[in-house]
Parts: C-alpha cells; structure tokens; sequence
C-alpha cells in the first residue's frame, strides 16, 4: 500500500481546552484547526506538534463513540491515522489482504478530511484510520 | 520545546513476529530494525510506515512492563514518542513547565536511542517518550 507515514495520532480527552493547553504548554503545539463533528458527537482539535499532528478528541456526551471509549479506558491515545493519496483505493486493498474494516466507503471526517477506520481487531488492538489530504 | 514531530508510536504486541507480518502485509512496513533490551523484559521491531515509524513491542515474561500493559489493557498503543535534539534540555523544559517525569534523566533506550518518559498523568493518559536520534 502506498502511505506517506502518520497523518496524526488521535487521543481522546475529557476537557478539550485544557487538553490543548497541556500540549501547548508543554511540547509548543501549535493549534492548526478546531472542529466538530454532530453525528459522531465528538469535538476535535488538531495540534501541530513540530513536523507532526496531534489530534484531540471529546465528547459531547456519554452515549457517543468517544463517550464511551473514555468511560471504559479513561483518556489516552485513541487512534493511529495514516496518510494515503486514495482512501477508496487503501479500503480495496485492505479488504484484498483480509482486513476486517469499520467502514467499507471513504466518509467525511472531521477536518473535511475523507477518512475510513481498520477495526482494531485486524491491526493487534490499534485502531488505525487511513485518510487523505490534510 | 523544540521538537522535530512524532518519532514513533510504540504498540504493545503479544507475538512480534505476527504483527510485524501483519502491518508488512496491511500497510506495507518494512522492518527497519529488530532490538532486546534485557533490564527491560522487551524485544522490539521498528517498522517504516512510509516516512514514518511505529515501533512494536513484545514483551519477554509477564512481570515486565509491556507484560503488565498486556494483561490490563490487552494489545494496542502504547506510547508516542518525539524528537528533539537533545533529550536532557527537553527534560529541563518538562520540569520547569510542571510536568511529572518517568525518567528525571535521558537514558539508553531501544535502538540506541537517547530517551526518557514523560508520565502519562501529566499528558492526559498518554505515555509521551522524548528521544533523540534515529
């Protein structure tokens, strides 16, 4: 598969201003972007950290994807998201090599961003996403 | 802080050899570098993601540090880890911004690398290495 490396890593928190903070304070992040998200029910920032991206993620509410995931595992990273030219096209290829997937379509995440999540079950426990452009 | 952007995720694994297979297949990583570090109970695999680099872990026994994030948490992200220059002034820096650290001092991690932790409580449940080189 051709991916260009890491695009972010998602970490869910509980207090996304004071998440910011923290990252800002003490690695010099630098906030590129602030978004929202209402059908998932997460809000999101996304934090340049030197070369790199961070990207934070809460909740607007318990019964939501993130909601949850901090109710059973507390705040921490979250996801692992890796950069490719063509989401449709890694989606085919991943479904060639047997990967078990999320979602079998490209979607719209957050940041406008075309996106698809591997299930964790097919990568030893981590949640990876593969997206495009940003 | 001066920091270069996200060196590596680290992935906490049950069989090494299995998942190094799964991400050559999946993403197709090349396996840059394999390592044992005996005091700490870990054998590891560094693999290129495209320009990037997930590091994976495995551990030796149970009663080692990777052995008990397994048995709580099950496999999956670890910790992230960023570059900077010089591990010891990042150290200052964390500590004058508060910061509560693993290691009060760089010290030789997998690889050869020059590293030190920065404690998850202090990054919002994100286990942060600092590192140079590599």
């Amino acid at each position: 598969m051709n991916l260009r490396g890491i695009h972010h890593v998602g970490v869910a928190v509980s207090d996304l201003d004071e998440a910011i903070g923290t990252y800002e304070r003490l690695f010099g992040a630098r906030l590129e972007l602030r978004d929202f998200l209402a059908e998932q029910g997460v809000e999101a920032a996304a934090l340049h950290v030197g070369e790199s991206r961070i990207e934070l993620l809460a909740a607007t509410g318990g019964d939501t994807p993130i909601g949850r995931f901090l109710a059973k595992r507390g705040p921490g990273m979250h996801h692992v998201a890796l950069e490719t030219g063509d989401v449709a096209e890694a989606l085919r290829e991943l479904l060639a090599s047997g990967a078990q997937l999320v979602d079998e379509a490209p979607r719209r995440g957050l940041f406008g961003l075309e996106v698809a999540f591997v299930h964790p079950d097919a990568v030893h426990g981590v949640l990876t996403e593969v997206v495009s452009g940003g």
